[in-house]
Parts: C-alpha cells; structure tokens; sequence
C-alpha cells in the first residue's frame, strides 16, 4: 500500500499519465495548452465531500505516540520527545526489528513501560493504528508511505504527524486534505526548518515590520545527495528511484516553509501558479562512473532528474519565490533562505541581513547583529536545550512545538493545507517541466478560506 | 530618431503590439498560446536578404574613433582610450555643449589636436557619421539611441560599439544584425562585465576544466537604482520611464554576458527558451513618497516593473540559467556571478569557489585561494594598469581589447551575434511576463552558425 497505487482509487489517475505521456512524445505546443488546462481544471475544481476548517482538538495529557518507521528521523524524534513532558510513547512500527529494538531501549532506559513493536512488514503500520490507542501517530518512513501512513491514523482517530514531503502526488494532497477534514484530526508536516534560528528570527522580523512588505523570496534545497543516492543499501535505496524516474523539484519543503510563513500563505495569501525548468543530468552518471567503475548498474543508469531544478512561484498577492533543488552535484549545502522585502533583505550560509537606514550603505551584514532585538522567543526560552539535538536544533524545537500544541489544544503551527500546498509542488513542478515551463496553477486546498485566516503568529514558548 | 520609432518602418510591429496588448486584456490562455506561436515564428523565422559571417576587418592602425554620448559612461571610454596607443579621437557628439567642451580638453591636454564638436540635438550623430572619417563610433547614449546610432555608424562604413543594451527590441537586435552583415561592420556591445577580474577568472577555469561540464548559472543585475530613477534631473530622467511602461529585465547583460561566455553562447550553444515571472512593484512608489513627498508626481505614477523580475532560461543543450532584475529595492549590488558545473561551483559578493576534491567539504573558500594558478592572462598583465579606471579596472581591460582587436585585425571577442542573443532578453522576458510566463523561443540571430562556430578563447593581452 504506497501512495501512488493508492491513485487509482480514488481519483482520475489516467488525466495525469495522460499530461506526462503527452509531454514526453514530444506533440507540442497544442498538447501542452491541453495539459495545463486539464491540470487548472483537474486540480482546482476537485469537489470533496468534506469542508475545509480550522483544525482544532480538545488538550490532549498525556499525548499517547507510535511511531512508523525508526530508522535516521523517526529515532531522532523519539529521542527529542523523550525529553519532553506529558507524552507516552506506546508503540514503534519498522520493518526492520533492530531498529525498534534500539528505540524500545531508549524508552525502557528512561524510566518508560516498553513500546509494543510492528514489525511485520510494510503494512503493519495499519495494524497498529487499528489496534493501539494513540492520540499521535509520527511517520518517518520513506515518501511513499507518508500519505497512506497518514490516512490509516486520521481513520482509525489518531493525529498524523509525517516527515517531509507530505505527499508526492496532486491527488495524494488532496487525499491527506480530504480526511483531515472528515476525521477532524491533525495532519502537520514536520518541516523542521521551519523552526531553524535564523528562519524564526526572520519570521520575527517579518512580523516587527523590519522587513516593510515583503516582495519576493529564495529558497531551496542545494544538498549534495550523491553518495546517499547511489552508496546506500538495500533500505536506502529507494530515494534514488525518484531520480531515476521523476524530473522536477522533488523535495520542495525545506526551502519553501519558512518563505510561506513569513507570507502568510494560506492565511492571507496563497500560491497562485509556478513554472519549473530542469537542465541536464550529469551529476549521478559522472558520479558512478568514477566511485563504482563504468560497469556498475548505476553507471549504465539513465537519470531522468535535472541536477538542477528551478521553479518561480508566484502568489495572489504578487509576490515571487525562486525555489530550486540541487541534490547531484559537488557543492556546499544551502536552503538560501532569502528574504526580500522594499526595507530590508537577508539570506543566509552565512546569515546576513541588510536593513535600510541600519546597516552600513550597500553591505551585509551578520544576522546575529540584531539577535538580542529579535531573536525569536523559541529560540531566546529553549534555544539552549535544543543544541545539539539535530540540525542545530530545529529538529527539537519542532518537535517541542507539536506536542505543546496538542496539550493545549491550540491549532498546530502547520496544518493539513501547508503540507498539502509545499508538497504539491514535486507533481506541479514535474508537469511544467514536461510542458516547457509552462504555468501550472496551484489547488486552492483551503477551498477560499485562505482570504480570512489569520496569519501565523510569532509563536511562544 | 530613436529605437522604438524605427521599428514600425522595417518590421510587423502591430504583432508584438497585438502580443502585450492580448495579455494586458486578460484574455487568458488562448491568447497566450497565440502570442507564443506568434512570436516564436516573427522572431526565428525571420528571412534576411543577408547572411550571417564572422565578423573581421583588416588591421586598423591608428583607430579614428567618434563618440556619441560623453556624459558618465562615454567620458568614462574616453578617459580610458587616451591611455591606450593607435587611437585617435576625431569628434564628440553629445546634446549637452559643455560635456563635449570637458572631453575635448581631455583630449587637447593629452597632446592631441582637438576633436570636432557635434551638439545640434539627439540626431547630430547622424551628420557626425556622414562626415567624419572615423573607424569606430563609440555610443554611450539612452538606450533607446543604440540601435539607430550603431545603424548609422555602420551605414556610414564605420565600426559600431554601443553600451548596454544594444537593443531593446527584438527587431532591433534584427536590425542590429542585418546592418553588420550587409556592411561586414564590427558592432559590439560593450559589455564591460565580461572583463572583471573574477569573470575572467572563471572563464579561465571553465577552459581549464576546473567546473567539469557546466550544468548551471544565475546572474543578475541587483542595483538600488531608485535615487537614480527619482532623483535625477531632466537630462538623467529616460531611464525612469521605462520603470513606468515596460515589465520585464530591462537590463540582463550585465549578469548574463560572463555566463554566456563560459558555456559558449553562440559558439557551440545558443539560447533556446526563457520564461520570466515579475513581481509587485512597490520600491520606487514607496521612496518617492518619502523622499519626494506623497504629493509629488512619483508619488502618485504608476510603475509597471516589478521589483524583482526572474527569467529562468535553457540552452540548446540543456544547461539553464536564472536570472535577476531588481533595481527598485534597498539592498547591497550584486551580479550574483555564479556558475555551476560537476565538478565545482562559484559566486560572487564576495567571490567563492567551491571545488570538489581541492576545497574542504561542503565550504566555499576564496576564489583568490586560485589566482596564483587561474588569474586570467589580461588581469595578469595588465591588472595593475586597469586598477581606478572605473568599475574595478573592468572598464578599461574592455577598450583595450576592443581597440585591440581593431588594431590587429582579429574578430572581437564580442560580436554583434552576441550582442542581440543578450539583448533580445528585454522584450522576451517583457512577452512572458505578460503571458503568465509563457515560454518564449530566443531568435537564432546565427542562423545556423552558433553550431559550428569556435568557442571564446581564452583571450590574451
């Protein structure tokens, strides 16, 4: 049960593979004017069953947690939320059982009752959602298990927590949407760069009014995946199937989710439509070329991912974002983080911000210059016991955020229409680079309520 | 006499009307679809009764030389050419008296016979042309004079230079190439950002092999130009009327010519499409409210630019490029610069280069870390002599390659090929913007040529 065989169940999968096959033979211009119309008509029109809302539960104490898949992420959050109060942690599901091993030992090494393991296969996550009470079920499983991991929770009552993407399909969005809104539960995408430092001090910024309105953003995902791609085993395998089969930006979350905060999207504005361009694949080839011989399967491989994809997206309001992702070449990791706004501009590796009138004319300089003012009140209470807890600490603050929510039973920071409107962009972006950059427009998943949703606060500690 | 006036004699200007005016009235995506077949068959299609050639001429020595425009930008070549052995200053052209009284005190205090004034209006070019004898006409005017000054340079047998943009049309660019093929006249566009030390540079590495095979750039031109635009007097005010009527990058060569050198534009590879996106335009309205005040005639003009515009554009072979246009906001300069192969990566504000194997993992270091080996034979030779002539010494390697050249007889490391394929950006990305981002196909001015034609050497002093 994967996210793409799920498809065809529900929704007008044939549309779809009709838009790329039609691309891919290459019948042009009159193709592509079909494709775009069938995507705006396919994809903003969906009529559901449910309505949209604001997604609230009543506090939860204790938060009662299983987790699917334990390996690198799924362990780092049990390890932060260990540290947490008023959380349970019942049950752990992967399909290798050392990994749940391991992690049953940190909970029993900690004072805990011992979590009850699924290791059955891939589909045993079903079976503990069916069988266990849980208020929180958190998926840290390979993408294509993201939105049936998610549904099988929100279907059997429990909230669903998943790492990025959230989806990888137009329809698997929707899907996510559609049962967040039947069940009534949560439905987060842990994008943790949403709580990184520097991203949280922006967003504070943004919020003083430091950067005036704000006109466009970057942002990206520029990590050099080459060895994970092609050196893993058999578990890591997987990610390098997108590559090998999919061209567009797969992994837009990171870049983007701090960029939609500060612009309020889906609380005020919203994605209106992009446009992507991918270049050449060389990075992979070259790259097995030399670490595995000429001979190896991956050499001999063809790539259909560009080693770098750029989309432009643009708002309702009229603001702009380049976006890009850069995973198959030699070069320093970067998620840009730009923001630009009529007073002020910062991005970061290194962090640098430029405000008119503050800073020397015509120089950057150190965002930390203006810490003490604004650095954001996650980062001033529990910045210090984040460290060292994953990816500078974003990684612990995310996790900190979710299950704070739930105790109060506040609305979570990101909900189901933010990890439906990052995720959407892997298909949208693989469409318009099919179609010659041409415009895709964004599902308006929040259905209208965008336009009066408050924006995203600075959120407190 | 100016550009836009000259279309309408030789070229179908109703059909780019009809393209800008079919989006500005909202009619949607079969009127985008028109728009993009119209263009691309106007602009590839075009039959000239000429044919396109490299561009030589016989050794010029000395090189009688006019200008046209000595305000900043022209007093600037002038002062740089005096320097240089073989040339001859024969006459100024400029609508103000006294910038032509200044230069040609310049020119008699250097020991050489004053130079002719021509200072009867904005069309005085044209008898300067008909009566001089000249070998080159320098042209640093308001844009919309480049391509009417460079036609009559070389009607009149001589060699054209023009600042940047050569054109703001595509028919201009047309009409740019024509005229130097039927008169086998040099016309260049001098782009005085091909010669910066670190362009240079990198071009050096590109032919060296450092980057591998290139797969991406991004350049820009990202210049606080609001106190430019408003704060300028009559004779400075042109430049601010495009920021009113036209929406597009109405200035791409600066961060895109050193790209296109380093992936052969034009010599192995051309441009194939571009789309462009344009965001809200806020920055010069807000500055002149308050600097001008809410009541003054800024404060209350309308601008059609956006603040930040983006084209993404591919090769013929697949590589692609962002690039940036954002003159209306506070922030520091930037070309962007960078340049992206398998192998390594670099960027400028400051200059960084990341090279897979050589730097440390995952960290930029200075591009200067390379300059014992890679600094490019101009900058080693004659560096020291560029340095406070104007933009870092960039301004004055450009005149002397380009009377060098002359001097010697070779083609010019720019031709008129290059400067249309750069400048044609203009009203492409203007097109695309208006069209939701259509792609839109680049003219191939080579006619076929840019597949068999010589790489840019690396160029010697």
């Amino acid at each position: 049960m994967d996210e793409k065989k799920n498809d065809g169940k529900h929704h007008d999968v044939n549309r779809r593979d009709f838009i790329k096959m039609g691309a891919a033979a290459g019948l042009g211009a009159a193709v592509a004017g079909i494709a775009l119309q069938g995507c705006e008509q396919g994809s903003t029109t969906r009529s559901l069953s449910t309505t949209p809302r604001i997604m609230k539960a009543d506090p939860i104490d204790p938060v009662r947690i299983g987790f699917v898949g334990v390996g690198s992420r799924g362990s780092n959050h049990v390890r932060n939320i260990l540290r947490l109060d008023g959380i349970e942690i019942k049950a752990f599901c992967d399909i290798v059982p050392e990994k749940v091993e391991r992690v049953q030992q940190w909970v029993t090494d900690a004072g805990f009752p011992k979590p009850t393991a699924y290791t059955r296969g891939e589909n045993d996550y079903v079976r503990m959602c069916e069988t266990e009470d849980l208020d929180l079920v958190i998926h840290a499983t390979p993408w294509k298990y993201h939105v049936p991991g998610c549904v099988a929770s929100m279907q059997n009552g429990k909230h669903a927590a998943t790492e990025v993407p959230a989806a990888l399909t137009i329809d698997g969005c929707w899907e996510l949407v559609e049962n967040a809104e039947k069940y009534n539960k949560h439905c987060v995408m842990l994008e943790n760069c949403n709580y990184g430092r520097a991203e949280l001090m922006n967003l504070n910024m943004v919020r003083h009014g430091v950067y005036g309105e704000l006109i466009h953003g970057q942002g990206g995902y520029c990590h050099d995946l080459r060895n994970m791609k092609l050196g893993g085993g058999e578990v890591e395998k997987w990610r390098v199937e997108y590559s090998i089969k999919d061209n567009g930006n797969l992994y837009p979350t990171h870049g983007l989710g701090p960029i939609a905060n500060c612009m309020n999207i889906n609380r005020g504005d919203r994605f209106n439509y992009l446009v992507s361009m991918s270049g050449i694949a060389r990075g992979l080839h070259d790259y097995a070329v030399e670490k595995l011989g000429p001979d190896s399967k991956f050499a001999n491989t063809k790539f259909a991912l560009g080693d770098v994809n750029v989309s432009l997206i643009k708002t309702m309001k009229g603001l702009t974002i380049t976006l890009y992702h850069v995973t198959d070449l030699a070069r320093p990791y970067s998620r840009i983080n730009m923001i630009e706004g009529v007073k002020a501009i910062s991005k970061s590796y290194p962090d640098l911000i430029y405000i008119e009138g503050k800073s020397p004319f015509d120089q950057w300089e150190p965002l930390d210059n203006y810490s003490s003012e604004y650095e954001h009140p996650l980062w001033r209470r529990i910045g210090e016991l984040a460290k060292g807890s994953g990816h500078g600490g974003m990684d612990f603050i995310l996790d900190y955020r979710l299950i704070q929510c739930l105790r109060k039973g506040t609305p979570t920071d990101m909900d189901v229409y933010d990890a439906a409107a990052l995720s959407v962009i892997i298909e949208m972006s693989e469409i318009s680079v099919a179609n010659k950059c041409q415009a895709v427009d964004f599902p308006d998943f929040t259905r209208g309520m965008w336009e009066t949703r408050e924006p995203l606060g600075i959120v407190e500690a």
